[in-house]
């Protein structure tokens, strides 16, 4: 990073020439951000044997008795349905528990379940006659993306059938005209990101796991990411769902209408539904066109006050431009700094960082507008230090200190993960509370006596979106008691969101009061049961 | 728009300075095109007296005889539960024709019901009441925002009390940081955009109706407009949703969150589903900042495939500053002249034309691209001749070209109005496939003896909505029976939509199967009978 342009020094310099920031394809600009979540099932494998059962950890969850148990007979039809060996793992009339372990387990080593059947359809059809005999037969199930959430929404809690899309991995159509991409469920977000890219455009999400997880996970957890303050949510950019509903139906709402207004939208139910409704097989989605330029920038500051004026700044100046607003505190770019060993990008320590993203179609523009940003920002002495990416190594080592904190927390142990919408002025006065409520209790400390190694934030500022983040030497329920409910009290006081982009899952399942009032919940139990009137869908999660 | 810049004469000037743009605040160039709908409810008076009852145009629709007739024991709960005088019109115990009349019929004269009795509740708690009552009672209801529809969504067939939600208009707040505004759902369009405008924001739905419409109804609609190109649809930019269901329950979501993945999004279920769920009390909006900077230019093509061409061109040259893309057909300009009586913006006439318009933060960066796309589309003579609005006057002269159709074509007897999304390419073949067929039926000639005087497509390119208008003298069933299913079918054929953003009302409701199959009709029944098993939200209209 030493290259980077420092701009605190290129203001100082002021009459001399600026360099200008020559545009390059976005393409290669997108960090490789997957790698830091891009696990294969085999490590997963690995951890998930030392993880605690979810039943367990949750021993108020009791298996539903209404659910029926897997026989040799079920093992039969669903043979003979998907055909393929490779399309059924089976431990139930077989030993097959190395090969099931993976859809057991979530990559956090958090969540572990006890199902001894996997299916892996490869249409909707088969997953229409998956459904139809399960709801027949009561056999509950888990529907499963690439299992990269954060809830524990993916994996089973006692034996339900595991169905996993990763075989559904086809994209339909796209059409240049109008920017409308048709994919199966199961494609990877950075696969279908890639076929836009040779095509010139852009999947209008983008999220740190994107090398691993699936569109139609991404859909049904309404998954919100990096780029959201610029492409708005998937409930805008979605046009239409292909799903099976519990009893087989096939909902084909593979809409590639930008506008039509014929009827309810019933997508929209299944949009962040996490499941519970129906399996998701194919969307259509609007995508826009790939930026001509991109250009990110890192600055540190002494407060969060000034975080929340450079965010106003931000948008004042560089408006239809900005792309990713974020923030990092201080403690989370020291835990990335000790796990990867890479220098700062800047000299001296900030107790906030924040990276700002440009995605635009004239760098040169493109670039006035983000140079008359920082030298506002520099001269009004809002921003203490920052630097502008100069080219593409840059640009993924900048984005490497956001992207980079999920992979150093994972390092560390534990990680209790908070992923909440709270108003931005007190946005970061969560983490400063959160963290002197657990050093008051005695449980912060550096060394290995103490169960909490760090309580730091992150997020998408931009978006009001805070990720509070409590780095457990080992998960330790004493913490969990000491953070819970308290963080929701805490949140629930201020309006705020106990959910902004996680969702739901076995995780907060039982906070959702916190956020939702008794009519809504009211309202969203009449539609699981009208939808899901067996409950085999997803059970002992959600709402 | 004679001092219009011609820049095709600009450009044969190649090397003399161009003129410079200079930024505006957009506040004041928004065209006051409310004008062109702002209509009163007297002059509505006026004109329903001549027209049809719905009743005796749609003879296939019944009275329900399972809803109850309203008594004067009815009228006498409600005048005690509302109070004020002003808040229930009461066509039932007294004689009250004359005020009923103008909540029994629509501004386009072609739906007339037979209410007597209109309720104007002032809070959220009164539509419950009213509600309640009514669903205990079984009285249907209608409820009605500005009543600026286009599909008879707003006005009563039979005897349906009218909902009139004028009197829920108070803006609740704004914060500024975020630029969500919470409002009740009877606020005008324009006062809500004006109220932005103040605090430098922008209301992201701008419509010809906004001096009239409700930001309810906006929602209640799943309006389009101008601008979705732009800031995308209201399933995204709308937050949170205040509704009473038809047992009188008040769903509060009025969330200010960006995000919040806390269970099935309920608000989702209201937008666009037209009165039929229950009534929209409030919502809740994110809203962008002001651009500071608008620009519009008006051009002339002598094909369809030029304007897709320039589309096209727009989009890579313009990108992140488009904020309309409006197509208009020779005929709709032609009608507008007649019309207005103004003189042309261009010289010569030409078969296509198109309105573009840049919104953004920097005027001169504006300023540079729409030159260049200009420049590009002028010298690769994919447009004959344009011109580029250089002040307050022209730019709303300019808009007055596109806003000024629906008027233009509203004193010509009547029309038939279809709008639909149709894949790009063949967007405006509808319009011809359609003026061919009625012209070889001999019903299209410029004298009286015709009953069709132009069938003209206009509308919004950048979202691949046509607004297909036949101009007749008076409502002709002949001309209708070979409008209509012709129209759908060929819709149909192209997996187009047949109400892309009008919504289905009475006009679209018999057509839906064109554009949604049986399974989605029947899993949207569902959904109508769970929240309105009396069915008695706006009844003989939607699915």
């Amino acid at each position: 990073m030493s290259s980077a342009r420092n701009f605190a020094v290129a203001l100082r310099r002021a009459r001399v020439p600026k360099p200008r920031f020559i545009g390059r394809p976005i393409v290669s600009q997108i960090p490789a951000v997957a790698a830091t979540r891009a696990f294969t099932n085999t490590s997963t494998l690995r951890a998930t044997k030392e993880v605690k059962y979810t039943s367990d950890a949750y021993p108020n969850l009791k298996r539903n008795p209404g659910f029926a148990g897997i026989t040799a007979e079920d093992v039969k039809f669903f043979k003979e349905l998907l055909g393929s060996p490779s399309a059924v793992i089976d431990g139930v009339t077989a030993d097959a528990a190395d090969d099931i372990e993976p859809f057991n387990g979530d990559w956090m080593r958090k969540y572990r379940g006890h199902t001894k059947l996997v299916l892996k359809p490869q249409s909707k059809e088969e997953v229409s006659e998956i459904l139809k005999y399960c709801n027949g037969r009561k056999l509950a199930v888990v529907p499963q993306g690439g299992n990269t959430g954060l809830v524990g929404g993916s994996v089973p809690v006692f034996d339900e059938i595991v169905i996993n899309m990763s075989r559904m991995n086809k994209i339909r159509s796209f059409d240049d005209a109008s920017g409308v991409l048709v994919v199966d469920a199961g494609v990877i977000l950075e696969v279908a990101d890639q076929y836009l890219a040779e095509r010139n455009h852009l999947f209008p999400l983008d999220l740190g796991a994107k090398g691993s997880c699936h569109v139609g996970g991404n859909v049904a957890t309404n998954a919100g990411g990096l780029r959201l303050l610029r492409y708005g949510s998937l409930h805008g950019t979605v046009l239409g769902v292909e799903a099976v509903l519990p009893d087989g139906t096939i909902m084909d709402g593979l809409s590639t209408l930008r506008k039509n207004n014929t009827g309810y939208d019933l997508k929209q139910l299944f949009i962040g539904s996490e499941g519970t409704l129906g399996i998701i097989t194919g969307i259509s989605i609007i995508c826009p066109p790939r930026p001509k330029a991109v250009n990110v920038a890192y600055f540190g500051l002494e407060s969060y006050d000034q975080v929340r004026q450079a965010f106003k700044e931000a948008k004042g100046h560089l408006s239809e431009i900005l792309s990713a607003f974020e923030l990092m505190d201080g403690r989370s770019q020291k835990l990335v700094r000790q796990s990867t060993g890479n220098k700062y990008p800047l000299e001296g320590e900030h107790p906030f960082y924040c990276l700002v993203e440009t995605s635009g179609s004239n760098a040169e523009h493109d670039m006035e507008k983000l140079e008359g940003f920082l030298e506002h920002i520099m001269s009004e002495g809002i921003v203490a230090d920052g630097v502008l990416a100069q080219d593409e190594t840059q640009f993924q080592g900048i984005w490497g200190w956001r992207e980079g904190i999920t992979e150093a927390l994972s390092h560390l142990g534990g990680t209790y993960k908070y992923d909440v919408s709270i108003p931005l002025p007190e946005l970061y006065q969560l983490v400063d509370d959160c963290r002197e409520r657990l050093t008051k209790l005695g449980f912060v400390g550096d060394d290995d006596s103490f169960p909490v190694r760090a309580v730091v934030g992150y997020g998408h500022m931009g978006d009001s979106n805070l990720h509070l983040n409590i780095a457990v030497r080992q998960y330790n329920k004493d913490v969990e008691k000491a953070i819970e409910p308290w963080v929701y009290e805490w949140i629930q006081k201020r309006n705020g969101s106990i959910s902004a982009e996680h969702g739901l899952g076995v995780a907060k399942k039982e906070f959702i009061g916190y956020s939702q009032n008794d009519t809504n919940l009211t309202l969203m139990k009449q539609l699981k049961a009208l939808y899901d009137p067996n409950g085999i869908m997803n059970p002992y999660k959600y709402i």
